[in-house]
């Protein structure tokens, strides 16, 4: 899995690297049961500290996406990513819902923002080679 | 038009009110041309600090959205905000990319995301009245 850290961003690393991540998770690049690298090792490739990707994978251990194991290191959930809840989906609302108003005001129909939400769905199902 | 802010959110308060006031503009509560409070008045009526309006003020008049007049004061742009260009389009792409990731992650299937946005959008047009 390629992790791609934009350093000019205004979003923080640790969320960069949470959803390059959880992207990899989606794309099926990295699969439930797989072995992550440890904090240290992934910290030194790509060259970020050490907290950093700490704080990464402790959101992604609260948000079930992974297993920290004193002995088996770190793992994508096993089990499978807790499926969406009436939490997520709330969550999920409201924070699509400053893009949809910024879209209206913007006149991006309806059908034109589906549409891109449906590209970017084709887009994961094809492992995101078109990136 | 009601300005909604949520003191407990990580999201910084301005970039609330920034999204209130597009909020409202898609809604239609507010409309081109008209008149919005001055910092001074918005900072004092939802108690907020004076920067912090400004600092909003500002982020609205660069993406177009309102115009400073020295003497006529804040407008909604009355040329109406600018329609959504490429430079948009990819900015808007890349902020629904981790929505879609999580929610693939999530088991969220791309007609249930869809009908997410399309109900959110006729919540806009029947003036946010449901929410």
């Amino acid at each position: 899995m390629l992790i791609n850290l934009d350093f000019e961003s205004s979003e923080p690393i640790y969320t960069q690297l949470v959803q390059e991540i959880i992207a990899g998770i989606a794309k099926k690049e990295i699969l439930p049961g797989e072995r992550l690298p440890s904090v240290r090792s992934l910290a030194a490739d790509i060259g970020i500290n050490l907290h950093t990707v700490n704080k990464a994978y402790q959101q992604l251990k609260q948000d079930g996406f992974i297993l920290i194991h004193r002995q088996r290191g770190v793992v994508v959930n096993p089990d499978g990513i807790p499926a969406a809840d009436e939490v997520y989906m709330n969550q999920l609302k409201k924070t699509l819902h400053p893009l949809v108003a910024e879209s209206i005001c913007r006149a991006v129909d309806a059908d034109t923002f589906m549409q891109v939400c449906k590209e970017l769905y084709q887009s994961f199902e094809r492992g995101g080679k078109d990136e």
